[in-house]
């Protein structure tokens, strides 16, 4: 007999309203009453009742004050409280090393940044649980509140061993037990997920989004990816890749591509393409330094400043460079029918006032569903550490945020 | 204060876990005990015990028999009846219109295949409706047992007005109101479907897929299409027209396409982008008729009895045809990062044998995650009628189906 699916039962229900009311809470930011969360989830009086006596018991949410609205009794706020649970973000990008300590609210509350050391992969794992602890005593934090530490890493990964395959640029990284090596250094609950996903967990959980988007994240990083959020759930795919686009092909009078064809994304839209084609094209000085991470983000920066300043052969560049993301955009939305497309990743803020010009239009062109409704375009207002904010939200998410899923009783083989 | 997450409650668990039980029954096929449907959906006894009562009860289950396993007491068989619900799918596609009529196992009753007729939208609509009448009192059926008309028809569609916008080579067919004009004419309830997605419910109901899947289902049609399934649910997307897929660049070298670019989907994986491959190649005849569906189809048709017979040219065109179709399937797995491809729809059987022998080898060297995982490809089982099956699977599968997303409560606006 085939594998079946499962049910579902009281306590897996009880768990899943919990995370609801805590998530609703969570997200009104200056609290709800309880009369305001049976609005808000649906849920009975008596549900919101005894779920709230419990998260209060456990020291998750606190009674702030009350207010009288209508003719009614007062009401009793309920609060979070964001120091009860944190969570450790860390993003490894071949330039930096970014280390965040987050609260449940995805606040955060510390930060730092190293240049991620050009050593063996074993130094490298080694300096990041420095950087870890380092900012856990400079925050002063309970370490019994720390839920978890949440890595960031370029895909693909291999999930079920929690290591790193083949991360480009960083060249001694093969198949490099990160999860389980971090976990030893620093005796904490490590989990690993690719870049683009954790983006995606950071928009979700901290952006502005409504908890039931379906969105396309476009990430722009040494490489681009994508990650997909449809009603509200990240989906990380079956092996935990999801948005490997590199060879999506978007010019079909593009340069050569590694895997054999041309104009794939890989050669056309990262950063790297983008000031080649600059220097191609005599906007930017050419063969000034080489194609490592440091010198790559600074000739985009020099090139985005040029635009900035009114260059026309800046803008025209980069105005290409929009078109052609443009056309992968266009790509994923029109297979996955979402319903907004969110771009974001630590090249994001210098390319966003051309990119935000130009995609909107362009996208509409291309847009499959252009009769039925509209497709927004925004820029990620997590900013440049989204990555390893998104990697301290995999943590928290996977502690409190309610996924339907999660409903399902576990096991399934009979 | 934005939209938020719903609860659940008792009452939606129970209609899930009812769904979860029929679908476990059904799959079956034989059925199964009571003690059988405690170890395969890890309900508890006494759920169990109270859902199949109901289920005896509503007439859609019946006890089949005794069975001694063992050294217990007998254990009762409980078998789906097949007969107690049935369901009618549509295809419409512009050469012929498909109706059948589907038992709740998802099994065909009858079947009939007419010419769609090249007038207008409405008299199209009324002769679907003969077609329909003339099914059901042939086959001799109640028509109280009937669920509903599941439609499938080329997207793109705006699902809520339940029109067809623009379905290629049904040129007078510009925001048709399918849905409800069938519903008037056949006074049944009608819901209108993608023929992709409708394609990927029959897979999912009556194919041999595990039912947590993940699955690109790639649909080979007058267009070609896909759907996705993730986790065993049918993604339909925001607007209900996931899977337009043809715009998405598989040889950069390939015609010029009408959206402005050069070798797209569209113009190079069609049937029709295909026999005019083989005519290009001195394959096939130049110009011996038109491009309408019929000529396409009796063409393609020679082109595979061609690469049957061992015509090295035809088996060339057919190879290389592959090859641009691994392009796209390769975009999108490694952005889905799903378990499987299966291949279907009308133009699929006869594709099947080059197909089945170029793709899996072109998908694994595409495959990001081809060091973690392989990707399985397969031919689906549910033949040419996929689309008619699929949309009165849609049906079926909209009374009995679990999805863990139906378990939250409606509405959410606070």
């Amino acid at each position: 007999m085939s594998v079946l699916r499962r049910g579902t039962n009281l306590p897996r229900m009880g768990d899943f309203n919990q995370s609801v009311i805590l998530e609703a809470i969570r997200r009104s930011g200056e609290g709800l009453s309880r009369i305001e969360l049976v609005d808000a989830t649906g849920l009975s009086a008596q549900t919101v009742t005894n779920i709230t006596r419990r998260l209060l018991g456990d020291g998750l949410i606190e009674e702030a004050g009350r207010t009288i609205k209508g003719p009614g009794k007062p009401r009793t706020t309920l609060r979070l409280i964001p120091r009860s649970r944190l969570s450790i973000g860390v993003h490894l990008d071949p330039a930096v090393t970014t280390v965040v300590l987050l609260d449940l609210s995805g606040a955060v509350i510390a930060r730092s940044v190293r240049r991620t050391p050009a050593t063996d992969p074993m130094h490298v794992i080694h300096s990041m649980a420095d950087a870890i602890e380092a900012l856990l005593s400079r925050a002063g934090v309970d370490r019994q509140t720390i839920a978890g530490v949440g890595v960031a890493a370029p895909g693909p990964l291999d999930a079920d061993r929690g290591t790193v395959i083949d991360p480009p640029k960083l060249h001694e990284w093969h198949r490099v037990p990160l999860r389980d090596a971090l976990a030893d250094a620093t005796g904490l609950r490590v989990a690993l997920e690719k870049d683009t996903t954790a983006a995606a967990f950071a928009e979700v959980w901290t952006g502005d989004v409504p908890p039931d988007a379906s969105l396309l994240f476009v990430y722009l990083g040494t490489g681009v990816g994508a990650a997909l959020v449809l009603d509200g759930e990240v989906i990380r795919g079956r092996s935990r890749n999801v948005g490997e686009v590199g060879h999506i092909i978007v010019d079909t009078d593009g340069p050569q591509c590694g895997c054999g064809r041309r104009g794939c994304v890989e050669v056309v839209c990262t950063p790297q393409a983008i000031v080649e084609q600059a220097e191609r094209a005599g906007v930017l000085e050419l063969g000034r330094s080489g194609d490592d991470a440091e010198s790559v983000d600074g000739r985009l920066t020099a090139l985005c400043r040029l635009a900035e300043s009114g260059d026309s052969g800046a803008l025209a560049v980069l105005a290409r460079a929009a078109e052609h993301l443009s056309v992968l955009i266009s790509a994923l939305t029109n297979m996955l029918d979402v319903d907004r497309v969110v771009l974001g990743g630590p090249f994001w803020g210098r390319l966003a006032p051309v990119y935000l010009r130009e995609l909107p239009d362009l996208l509409d062109r291309q847009s499959a569903t252009r009769e039925v409704r509209a497709l927004p375009v925004a820029g990620s207002v997590v900013g440049d550490d989204v990555g390893a904010i998104g990697a301290g939200c995999v943590i928290l998410a996977d502690v409190l945020s309610p996924r339907a899923s999660s409903l399902l009783l576990e096991g399934g083989a009979s």
